[in-house]
Parts: C-alpha cells; sequence; structure tokens
C-alpha cells in the first residue's frame, strides 16, 4: 500500500505542485483481510448478490459534467447518471420541450455540491439540491422521479461554488459567489475591484407545492471568494457560516496574491436576523433583487477568523461547533457557537471590514488541532459519536479525531489527494456513523489505463471496526466535489406515471391518435406501446408521419404501457432528437421540418422482443 | 432466485408484450456460494484489492446516450465514459473546435456495436469502431488515448444497426442500413416502397496512417431491414453474413406485417469478389458512391433463408459455422460455410430475390437446436472449446450448447430480457472462455430504484465450474447494445501527450504567453499550469483577458503539467463552454464575444491544493 508524501516540508503555495514520492503504508484494503469487528472479508463486506440491494443511495455531484452520479454503497456500483445541467441523449433530456425549458440558454453546468432537503435537520428524502458554478444557476431533482424539476438562475451572482447547504428544515440555501463581479455582472476595471465588485448571497427558497425555487433576498458581501458554507443545527440552527478566501482582494495570480494575509475569515450570520431585516424594509432594491448592504443595513453578519484560505466549514452534529481549516495550514480549528454568541453579547470585535464586525479570534476558537505530519486539511465529516473526520489533501489520508479533545484517533491513507469525504447521513443531526467515502481527486494508477486523463476515485471506509479501513475502491467519472449519502429506504420512487386526464397532450386510447394540421403547423397527437407508435390511428400507415417542408411540427407522444421499467424512446434519422416517454409518460417535441426527404423513425430504447419492428416513417415533401 | 416465463406458450407477436410471471429457481448469485471450480466465494472472485487491476476491459456500447462506457472485469466497476456522438462537457467533448467539427452538425447519436480492430483475427487492442443507428455515422476511437480520431457520415442509409464489425484483419466494416430508404434520402411515397427503396450497404475502411474512415464501395440490397452481421474467420474469412428482416417489404404496422413470411434471409457475399468488381468497373456511380447493384452487377452475394425475423448472425471461431436465430422462433440454427460454398459451386438455388440467388436452405443448414422451453434466442457467443453460449430475450436465460452436436449443455437464469452477451475475446479466433457478461434489458427490481426508468443491467456469468454461475450483477446507464471484451494486457495507454514543437498554437514556455489583436480577432496563446493561467506573460495581469464586445475570441491552450493525471479544465462564466487540456495537450476554442461584462474564467477540473486559486476574469468592453 502506497501513500504520497509531500517532497518538501514547507507550506509555500509553491512546493503544493511539486514532486511528490511514494511511502510504503502496511494497511489498506484486501480481498482476504479480514476485519477484527466481522467475520466477513473485505470483498463479502461490499457485495450486494442479487435479491439483496444496497444499503444507502450516494448522490455523488459531477462537476463540470453537469449530472449528478448515483452509486449504491456498500456496493460501491453506478446506478444511474441523472442529467442535471447538461442535455442526456439517454434520456431525452434537454431535447423534449420541457427539458428544453429548464436548461435554458446553456448547454452545461458545472455541478457542484448536493444537499438533500432536511425535516427537523434529518434528511427527509424528498428532494436534492445542486448549483452550477459554471452558470450562476441553482436546480431542484424530485426523489420520487429522479428528475429535475426546476432550475433557476442566481443573478449578481458569479458561480454559486458555496451551495448548496440547507437550514434544518429546508427553509433557505445560501449560494454565496465564488467570483466577485459587479453587481449585474456589468463591466468594471480590476483596477476598482474593491470598490466595484461584490461578492452577492442569495437566499434561495423552494416551494414545495409549486416546485419552484426563488430568491428572498441578497446579501452585498465584500469582493472576496466564497468557497463553502454549512447551516447551523440545533442550538445554532438560526445561523449559518461560510468559508472565504482572497480577502487580500487580489485581482491576479491568486495562487500567489490570495494567500499573503495569515488569517481569512469564516462568514458567521443569523437569518432569521436577515430575514427580519427584509421583513422590515431594511434593505436596497437592486437589479429587482432586495439586496443587504452590510454596511448600510447592520446586523445579523459577523466575521470570525481562520487560518489562511480555509475549504470546508463544518457544523457539528449537536449544532454546537463549526471546523474549518486552512488549506495552507496543518492545523483544524474547533470554534464554538456559544462562545461566537457571547462575543457578540460582549462586544469581544476586532475592528471590521466593509462594515461587517470582526469577532476576536481567541473569544470564538476552542481548539486548534494539528495532527503530526497531517497536511492539507480540507474537509470534515461526522460519525454516530460526534468524532470528526478530516480529509487531508496533501497527505492523502483521512484522519479521526476527536473535536472535544483534539485527540488523533486514527488516521487512514487513501489514494489519492482527497477533497470531500461523505459519511452515512453525514449531515444530519444523526449521522449513522457505518462508513465514510473518500472522494479522491488522483487515481494515478489504481484502475486500468483510460488514457492521458484518468478517472476519480472514491474509497469506501468501514467504520465499525478498531481501525478505520478502505474495504472498496470505485473509479467515477469527473468530477465528483461533494456527495451525500442517504439511508435506501428513505427514497420512495413511483413506478410509472398516473394517468393526467386533464393534460391536453395525452391520450391513452389507441383510436384516439390523431394528426392536427393548422397551417403551417402539424399537431400530433401520438401514442408508443409495445411495440408500435400509432400517430393517426385512422390513416393508411398509422405509425407514419408525414409534412411538408418547412412546417412546424408538434409532437405529443404518450407512452400507455403502464408497467415498470417499460420505457420507449423516440427519434426521427438525422433530425436529432431523441425524446423519452417513461411508462404512463407524455412528453412534446417541437422542431421544423427543414429537410425535404424520407426520415425512419423508431423507438431508441429497447423495449420488447418485437422492439426492432417498432419503427415508421417521417416524410417530407419537397417545398418545389 | 427468480426468472421470467412467458404467461403463455404461443410465439404470435402479441404475446411477447404479454404479461409474464415469476417462477422459482434454486440457482443464483449469492455472496457465500462457493463454486465448485475454485475455493473463493462469489464475493471474493469479483472483488479486485486496491493494488491489483482488473484482467479485462469490457467496452460497452452505450446506445442512445451516444457514448461508450467502459468497464472492469471481473469487478464489473465503471470506469470512464467516453464521449463519441453526443457531447461531453467533463471532458470538452464538442466544445472546442476539434471535437465541435468531429461531431458535425449532430447534437447526439445512438451508438450501436463496437468492434475492436483486429490482426489475424484477434483483437489488436489498437482501435474500436463504433456506429450510430440516428444519423447514420460511424466512429474510430484511439486505445492509446481513448478518445475518438474520426467521424464520418454515411450516405445512402439510414441507421447502420448491423455494424460494427470488422474483417479478420480490419480490411473493412460492413455497415447495412437498418432502415431502407430512397438512395440520397429523397422523398419518396411508401406506396413505391418496393420499387424507389433501398437498403444499401457500405464498406468502410480505415487509414490507420491517416487516423480516417472512408468508404470503399456500397451494394445497394433490396428494400429490407439488415439487422446484425459478422465477419468471417479463417475458411470463411472472405466472407461475411448479415440477417436481414422485413424481407415481406412491410411500410406499416411491422410488429405484424413484418412478421408473415415464414422465413427471412442472411445475406452471405465474399467481400474479395466485390472488391474485385470494383477494381473491374463493374458498378455504377450514384451520390458520388460506386455503388453495386445486385441485379445488375451479379455474383458474390447470396440469400440463406433462416427463421424469421432472425436478430444475431455469429460465426463460430473456427470460422467453420455461421448461427442464427428466429427471434419469433424457438431454434438455433447452424449453417456450414463448407455446405454454403459447394452449394454456390453446384447452384442449388430456389429462385432469387432482386437477382440475388437464394441457396436451398437444407443445401446450407447443419443442424437446428431446440432446447426445451427456451425462448426468443437473440445472440451466440463462444468459448475457447468452441461452445455456443445464446442468450434468451424471453425465458430471460443464457442456454450454453454443443454446435457440432446440438446437446444442450446449461442453463443459467438472468435478470431479464437479455439482449447481447459478450465472451471474453468473444469475437475473436481464440475466445478465453472464462466469463461470459449478459447485456440484459430489464432490470426491474434488481438495484436501488431510480425511478420509473431504471437502468440496464449487466451481469457476469463464471464459466470456468461446472455449471454456469451468475457472480457479479452491474447495473448500466441506458443503454448497451452490444459490447466486447479484451484483455487488459492488450491496451497500451500513453500517460501525457508529447511536447509538439511543430504546432503553432502550442507554448510551452510561460514567457511565451500572449495576446495577439488582428482587427477584431483576439488571438490567446496561453499556458495551464498548477495552479495558473497565463494568457500574457508581460502584462500586469497575466491570467485575464479583456476584449471588445462582438469580438472573435480564439484561444488556444497547452497543459505543461506533464505529469500522469493533471488535467485542466478552462470555463469562463456565462459563456457556455468547457474546454479540457490533458497532460501536455494544446486545445483552441473559439467564441464570439457577445456578451459585454465582467465573466470569472477558471480551471474545471480539480488539480491542486490550489485549484480554486487557478482562475482569472475575461473582461468584454461594452460597444458603447
Amino acid at each position: 500500500m502506497k501513500k504520497w508524501i509531500p517532497a518538501a516540508s514547507g507550506l509555500a503555495a509553491g512546493f503544493l505542485a511539486a514532486t511528490v514520492f511514494f511511502a510504503d503504508f502496511s494497511t489498506g484494503p484486501s480481498g482476504s483481510a479480514t476485519s477484527d469487528s466481522a467475520n466477513k472479508t473485505n470483498a463479502e463486506k461490499v457485495y450486494v448478490p442479487f435479491g439483496e440491494k444496497d444499503e444507502y443511495y450516494l448522490f455523488a455531484s459531477g462537476g463540470h459534467s453537469g449530472q449528478m452520479f448515483i452509486y449504491g454503497v456498500p456496493s460501491m456500483r453506478h446506478i444511474r447518471t441523472v442529467p442535471v445541467f447538461s442535455p442526456d441523449s439517454a434520456t431525452g433530456y434537454g431535447f423534449d420541450n420541457h427539458t428544453k425549458e429548464l436548461m435554458g440558454d446553456y448547454s452545461w453546468g458545472d455541478l457542484h455540491h448536493p444537499a438533500f432537503s432536511e425535516t427537523e435537520g434529518d434528511y427527509d428524502g424528498k428532494y436534492m439540491f445542486a448549483t452550477d458554478v459554471a452558470n450562476s444557476r441553482a436546480a431542484v431533482m424530485d426523489l420520487k422521479t429522479f428528475t429535475v424539476k426546476d432550475i433557476m438562475k442566481v443573478p449578481n451572482t458569479s458561480g454559486p461554488h458555496c451551495a448548496a447547504f440547507v437550514t434544518q428544515n429546508t427553509e433557505y440555501m445560501f449560494l454565496p459567489t465564488r467570483f466577485s463581479v459587479p453587481i449585474g455582472s456589468e463591466y468594471a476595471d480590476l483596477d476598482n475591484y474593491s470598490e466595484q465588485y461584490h461578492g452577492v448571497m442569495s437566499a434561495v427558497t423552494f416551494d414545495e407545492e409549486k416546485e419552484k425555487l426563488d430568491i428572498a433576498y441578497q446579501v452585498a458581501l465584500p469582493p472576496w471568494s466564497y468557497d463553502l458554507s454549512d447551516a447551523g443545527k440545533k442550538m445554532s440552527a438560526d445561523w449559518a457560516v461560510m468559508t472565504t478566501y482572497n480577502t487580500e482582494e487580489a485581482t491576479t495570480n491568486l495562487e500567489i496574491n490570495a494567500s499573503q494575509a495569515d488569517r481569512d475569515y469564516i462568514v458567521l450570520f443569523n437569518w432569521k436576523e436577515l430575514e427580519q431585516k427584509i421583513a422590515t424594509g431594511e434593505y436596497d432594491e437592486v437589479t429587482g433583487q432586495k439586496m443587504i448592504f452590510p454596511e448600510k443595513h447592520k446586523g445579523g453578519i459577523y466575521l470570525v477568523p481562520v487560518a489562511k484560505s480555509p475549504h470546508g466549514v463544518d457544523v457539528t452534529p449537536d449544532g454546537e461547533h463549526f471546523i474549518a481549516s486552512g488549506k495552507l495550514a496543518p492545523a483544524m480549528t474547533v470554534f464554538s457557537f456559544e462562545k461566537a454568541f457571547a462575543a457578540i453579547e460582549n462586544g469581544e470585535f476586532d475592528g471590521e471590514r466593509n462594515g461587517i464586525p470582526i469577532l476576536k479570534y481567541e473569544s470564538v476558537m476552542e481548539r486548534e488541532v494539528n495532527p503530526e505530519n497531517a497536511l492539507g486539511p480540507l474537509h470534515t465529516q461526522f460519525d454516530d459519536e460526534g468524532m470528526a473526520y478530516t480529509t487531508m489533501f496533501i497527505s492523502s489520508e483521512i484522519v479521526k479525531w476527536d473535536p472535544a479533545t483534539g485527540e488523533t484517533l486514527d488516521r487512514v491513507p487513501v489514494q489519492y489527494s482527497p477533497g470531500h469525504s461523505v459519511a452515512a447521513e453525514g449531515d444530519t443531526v444523526a449521522p449513522d456513523g457505518k462508513y465514510i467515502i473518500a472522494l479522491n481527486k488522483i487515481a494515478k494508477d489504481s484502475y486500468l489505463s483510460v488514457g492521458p486523463s484518468h478517472p476519480e476515485s472514491m474509497q469506501l471506509i468501514d467504520l465499525t471496526g478498531d481501525k478505520m479501513e478502505v474495504i472498496q475502491s470505485a473509479p467515477v467519472n469527473p468530477e465528483p466535489h461533494y456527495a451525500q449519502m442517504i439511508k435506501a429506504d428513505k427514497i420512495n420512487t413511483i413506478t410509472v406515471y398516473d394517468k393526467d386526464e386533464s393534460n391536453p397532450n395525452a391520450i391513452y386510447n389507441q383510436e384516439d391518435a390523431k394528426i392536427v394540421r393548422k397551417g403551417n403547423e402539424v399537431h400530433v397527437y401520438g401514442i408508443a406501446m409495445r411495440s408500435k407508435f400509432i400517430f393517426d390511428a385512422n390513416a393508411k400507415r398509422p405509425d407514419v408521419i408525414e409534412v411538408n417542408e418547412g412546417d412546424k411540427v408538434v409532437i405529443h407522444l404518450t407512452n400507455i404501457d403502464f408497467d415498470q421499467d417499460i420505457t420507449h424512446g423516440f427519434a426521427i434519422n438525422q433530425y436529432d432528437f431523441n425524446m423519452e416517454v417513461q411508462p404512463g409518460q407524455t412528453n412534446t417535441i417541437e422542431f421544423t421540418a427543414d429537410k425535404a426527404g424520407t426520415y425512419p423513425l423508431y423507438c431508441t430504447n429497447f423495449c420488447s422482443a418485437l422492439h426492432q419492428e417498432m419503427s415508421g416513417y417521417f416524410l417530407v415533401k419537397p417545398k418545389n
């Protein structure tokens, strides 16, 4: 078993990119090793035989794929890719009218941190939220169908990297910008960065009934980079925390210039107080948003100094502490909400930045924890006993430690360079404590090679034994940034879509299939069923659509196979679309018949032994 | 363990879509069951501990996802999705100039049967070919980099479903159309189907030096549907076979109308003889192609009657037989090349269709094999002893049998409705015989539910014991139609791209980074490296690009981290693209700066502890 060790022990930016060497470590996963905790081999611990199912769902952000990856745990089998910000011809996502509209003007996204909806601080299995760092959007996925319900553009923001993390009853997600920009993304000289640029945070709400995202208000923060956040829990439920970097307000070469100051800040804010401000009109209306300017609308927002360039900030399950780590420092720092509240009460401030009071570090800090040679602490997760697990990007390991004492309890090497990690039910008030998964950025030679660019790597760690043990190593497409793991029995999917007699586009009887011409528009009300298409019940050839060149064609298609897993697809050769209709579902596709000629149409999703016969023709009569 | 059994025993089309019920079967995978063949549990048989690697690569067609899925065997871990016909923001595929051009005017494809390049009938590990049924294209992937090298549009064709299968030294792939269309896809009334429609087959070549696909010639076959094909081997190396359906020439409701005749045909042709025709000018020039019309340019092509509506046709590893199965009939039929050659020699014909002689069924057929209650035979694979494994779509099982005797040797239930299966090195002259994987179309309740549409399912079957045994069950994205499995040591990837001093767009020294304005065009010669961008070495802010609204912007970016697995991404917020540069690689993206304002740019692929700092700005000065 091998582990990365940096060649130098300095912590300057430069060495982080420098050569590393391999050192031998004696522990690691093995097919035959037996854990002390159970009489099972590692192979048996992760094997889910047919007839049984995985215990947890893992929802991993797909990063710049724009997708969400669904895995089963402990088998670590990839079950499904759910398209969110990027089109997906496999499911017709981004092709049919409805999903095309959802995607807006964008053809991809950079899907960062996923978050389950919560009730009383526990995942409730209803919805999954995620953000797009590339095009500043938020999305929500319905866990009854594993499909996206809404996508919202977030104005005045450039890359809501910090999100999504929900408050304990899903009242809000706070989406601060990763990159500061002028409000409205107007052109502004970088020489005027400190004056004209802002780090806007949006308080985003979700209306379950309407299944719509919205923005309650925004806050114009200083022109810094906002990296990650977490919501408070229980005693800190009204609060949230966010990390910042580049509080130097550097405008170039951030690698060096954003690492000058010894400390950056955690933004600590009381969202109930901000809500109150909005209610009482303490805000300015800017670009159509209710915008709080902290210099002007004072109160409710504080800065807590933290070791420079922190990445994650994580609230303990009991809600009493938050932990952050300067990624260029070797220490994890435990902060106390109780101390912070007292310090605010007592005015223990150390000046302010942009009108926001800076709490005294010593007044809020409870403990600095410094495991020997543990380098690059990024993120912390928790188990059922409140123990903390911090990923070490540079020393490639996970360190288990006790936030109450600072004692290092265990360490396990991972392969290699872990960013986030995710514990079973890890962001709830009651983590399960059974598993943690390291989301590693570098796989190197872990798997069969697929060229110069390797997959990322996820490693499953068993927490039930005396020592942490990596029991499975799974490759994954680029690029999980964070994930959440939910107990499988919390998710209840539907098996088929219900009939919707109120939908004017849906038909459920073969004899109702019809083609209606309205001037230059052709409206098709069709059926897909094993193993044929019916577009016009009364035609000589019910599976043929004939139009004139230049016609606008609108095809509504209903899958009348109300049978689990019987999905049909619909494509017309050369016409460059694929639409999916799941059992019982009606979908619509609209296009212009701009190519005259003879074009076969067919079912793209294998549906029966006669699937190959499920085809017809789209005939486009030429203009002349 | 459960298995699908049809509720009725009739074979009419109707029942194929009818209700099925579950019956209990006693065998199946289990975590604790011990195979007779080895002292390992199934869990241990499929577990690949860290530090070891999978024994085989599995390349599975991704169907209407337009992608290729790469898995490791026996772990059945998904290693990588390679985009082929669909864009993929994760790898920048379809965004940068080069891959955008490759994809042409299409935004998706329906990727069917993949085929490795072969040398002397053995997979040589150099290239992988695949076809697009939706938009009639062929593609080739380089296995040194796992990236697509060429995509070619195939004219006169609509859905080359039948391909790709290569001849034994990759001389040709034969791509016949699945859907018959008028030559050139002209508009033509379906009443004139038999006269005006054609089933064109293309003989496609690949030039290894130029890495380009081309069409050597085409053949205008009768207006039928061509389903699958295989190339001959050894004694039959100059020949190829293809299945047909809808020889009834029905133009609507194929489910019923294309299942009327008792027999369809296998097209048997001698490609050396067709090559000779081309050499001697026996063809017509049509739409720029050399087209052989069998009615006119006689010889080299024959029809072999086969049980109606066959799906696969598979040549035995010794090249002496081909096996096809009517998917609506319960029998597998073994045909003999030797008998076929003799029948051709002796003129044992039974009339002709469209000028193509029909060989007498009895003259070519060697054996009909009819395992009890085995229903829906689709495809056959082979092991190292020449034994055949046929997938039964309707009775959901794989049947092992001896082509030389017709004896049924073993049967194993799979879950559920297998289409293809794939054996280790299964399409070579020397299959490995260790594993076969069932590619099942229906997963039902095999995995954690992800909504009304379930994943497909791949099941790994161990062939080394006395009985076939399903030892792993892996979910997979829609939708594998076929796959090939290659020994891992045959594939040799590169780790970084070599410096290419002849590339005018590449720069390798930081000081060479520059921004050149030519009128309204801005050309950027930039560098990506841990952890910064350098676009203009001499600028005050080297990581900033400033242009005027309306400028054409061309950005060349070289990744100068010549280090395995250090990939950088490049995106500009709101500008809707992501480009990837793998270690050592140079890529180009071109777009118009049509939105004035301030847009952060950043590295989208986590590359170092200071990856978050790898950002800059794209400033677009407004016109007025």
